[in-house]
């Protein structure tokens, strides 16, 4: 299965989704479904994910130095978007955009079932 | 009721809880039950949250820069500590320290019922 089937997959499967990504710790986007993302939402979705990876990359260098284990999951919610993000491997994540209104459960089950398939394809 | 019925509350109500702390944006502690929350967990949950407090400044930050809205809450989720955080007003927030096996939505559910509470008393 291509990236674009398996994050589709996440984007039709829960109620409020806006866009789906697999994204590398420097920002940039594998692979983004829908391509035109922004165009679906009133946000910057994508301006704000370039944002995360780069907390992203520092709560993975706060998690070496603490003893909590290595970063697994991390959601970011504001007034206008829910982001959930779930680790990969070691240089990729998966990047879920929600209405703060959506699923996030099922947001977040979804993205725990479609990070080992992911990896299992980078 | 004082900070510490509405956090001890909080700790009671969730499956896997380890603590729950009401802090500043500058990583100080207001209140935390238990406690001696580090004793009751082996992790660094304190030291984390420290860590936690300044990358939440500066997603209130970014989210100021974005059309994304204020930030309402933020998840880390590692190996060994699921934490929840809920902003209270523009100078604290109410953070959960959970074991990553743990009720995440139960907590979730109760940070929200016991922020507006948090802050009718600051």
């Amino acid at each position: 299965m291509s990236f674009e089937t398996h994050l589709k997959a996440v984007v039709s499967g829960v109620e409020g989704a806006i866009a789906c990504s697999l994204m590398g710790f420097d920002g940039i986007a594998v692979e983004t479904y829908p391509a035109q993302a922004d165009l679906a939402s009133p946000v910057d979705v994508q301006g704000a994910w370039i944002e995360y990876s780069s907390i992203l990359s520092q709560l993975k260098n706060t998690a070496e130095i603490l003893r909590t284990g290595n970063v697994v999951e991390v959601h970011v919610g504001t007034e206008k978007l829910f982001t959930l993000i779930r680790l990969v491997n070691n240089e990729y994540f998966v990047v879920l955009g929600m209405l703060p209104e959506g699923n996030v459960g099922k947001g977040r089950y979804l993205l725990r079932l479609v990070a080992p398939q992911l990896k299992s394809e980078l």
